[in-house]
């Protein structure tokens, strides 16, 4: 397959560009100056742009995307609403690919996650833990987790310390007994195999806006 | 509802009776001397039976529901292949619930072990730890995840110590991220409330043979 | 050994109660009225004063004890500033014995909480999980923890949630390596053994103020 | 200081010369022939002799050390006891550092582990997860600790799977208590990190026989 990878130079976009090299032909695609006309330049149209690079940029590649009738996945964070809605209206002409942790575990984890909290009866915690480096806390992860599970009222917490990528835990405690769930990514290259995932599933999807839940669903298997 | 129940004696069945009573009429069945024909002689029929004495005295007690029309709980473990025939033999003319591990919160744990399995790309393994007193070894719970979990073809180990009631990890590795489950049971009411919840579901059901998965199942949240 | 209990009716009070009572003759002092007087008219007098009733009475026990020449083991928490200055002022003449968290594991966890804390460069991070009734948090045990590491700088937090009885994590994260320490209780009878163990081992110590450090400490280890 | 480091192209190798690049002139000692007389031909003489090569190189490159009156680090594994009594022998006239495992904290680990196995009265059991490629288990440190724990008459289980780069879990079970310790490798550079440590430390060592629990004993704090 070849893609186009829109912000290769970041640390997500080092081990994102590595895991596709090994399957596909990556064109990287320069966004010094601000603007990616640059895509039009590859040696051969890409059958799927993959933007890592930030909100404002991946709004932009969105636009081109549409333009050349490409699919797109977008695995950069923190677009504002208007920046959404962009990406939302061009959904309804070409596959787009949006989420915000990319890890196929993760989404696998938020799944299992909310079927523990429908069905067992106990109080609900999320602890998650991240280096020192991360500044945001409770982490954009954890901050979904708590939405999802929002009909168990969970409590938060957190940790910072050391240079560990990241772990999630949820805590279901309930009379008598207790179930723990736990997500760590040991590197940035779970979610740089997620994007990979992502990008192999996109190009063949109908037009519309998708996540790694709509990923993980069509799998063949589910929780009768 | 009124319970008939069989074996209230033993360390799993003083717990028993300790939640059935709180929402329940119970008649303790006296089966020293080997037979239970005295649950004919309670001050009126009970609602449902519940077993949780032994293997052999089971089946006894399966073979009275059937003649006075009851539904049946069996909580008690080492049935024989013979005597599992019986049991299901009668369950074509009552409801019977089966179970082995009658905790709520195992069943889901299995569920999602089960999920996480056919889901996620990793290699799994299963680590028990009871009390030093328990005899066999893996546990009958760790058996049927290994069972259950065949498709990621699980390692198993196990630690026997101390007085802690029993805990069960479901750990899968995959490349750059790991998930890992785990039930604690922190007292032997956790199975006990199981069967209370068992007791109250059976005398609803049609003539069958069920478990806790059919107990979980027919809840209102499924994985899609 | 003659023990006279002070509080035997509490949660803790019963456990302690059961404990001593394996291998001490026990009498259980009635403090109703507030005032303990009726221990001396204990059929014989007691080798050693245990009160696990509440901060006010074990001061008034202490001074009991000091004027009939006893030891005392102190296991109720919550002393303000004067009731202290009373109690170390008793312990010139005869030996007390006070600590907050009774269990001779949580005083060995503190111990390498402790040593780890010096010797690993690490950020330290202490969460603590307890029952849902649990009205204060963080923990006493965790505060204590937080002064005892203040070197590391620890940062802290909980969750309370089921009925488990409490667990005390201290994590110190690394760089490229993390130490986790775990303490479970699995029961309130873990605080009852320590106070049994304070109780045997008071009643050969001089006059002075004794804690579970000093009890661990005089152990034949330590770590060189 | 200037470092002969000799085996720099393993996978542990690799990650040594780059953390003792960072402080240190390092001098990459090829070995290709099997002989390593080409540390004589370093442009000066180095400070210290790190060789993290294999076995049997590794008591060559101790000769040669010997010969020049350098002291040396013996980071690899896998001596059998004719090559450690060379090692040994040479350890009366240089400084001679050697160790399995360089982690500082899985040193911490050891000594807590030793305290508590002393001190806590309880069934120990030992617990190692490594990646799917490790060959040997339990793995060298598990049976290290094994050793070390022997008092406790400790059981050893392991898993194997995913890429994850290793852990170790010592329980204490108690009656109504567990103390659980865990250490997790993040990466092969926390080894790397206590080779660096540990030539630091040696240059200034009288000549002997030393390993990491001798760095970590004359650290400031003992657990008194």
């Amino acid at each position: 397959m070849k893609i186009a990878l829109v912000g290769a130079n970041g640390k997500l976009g080092k081990a994102v560009c590595e895991i596709l090299q090994a399957n596909n032909q990556v064109f990287n695609i320069d966004i010094d100056g601000g603007d990616c006309h640059c895509i039009e330049e590859t040696p051969t149209l890409p059958d799927v742009i993959v933007d890592v690079s930030c909100a404002q940029q991946s709004v932009c590649s969105a636009a081109l995307a549409n333009a050349l009738g490409l699919p797109i996945v977008i695995g950069c964070t923190g677009h504002d609403s208007e920046q959404l809605e962009k990406i939302k209206y061009v959904s309804n002409s070409i596959p787009v690919f949006l989420a915000y942790n990319m890890s196929v575990g993760m989404q696998i984890f938020k799944n299992i996650a909310e079927y523990v909290c429908q069905n067992f009866d106990g109080d609900v915690h999320i602890h998650e833990i991240h280096h020192r480096y991360k500044k945001d806390a409770p982490s954009g992860t954890a901050l979904e987790l708590e939405k999802l599970l929002a009909g168990g009222h969970p409590t938060i917490s957190y940790a910072r310390g050391g240079n560990l990528v990241g772990t999630h835990e949820v805590d279901f405690f309930g009379e008598n007994e207790t179930i723990t769930l736990t997500h760590t990514a040991l590197s940035r290259k779970c979610f740089a195999e997620g994007i990979a995932k992502a990008s192999a599933w996109i190009v063949n999807q109908p037009n519309g806006l998708y996540n790694m839940k709509n990923l993980i669903k069509n799998s063949e298997f589910s929780l009768k």
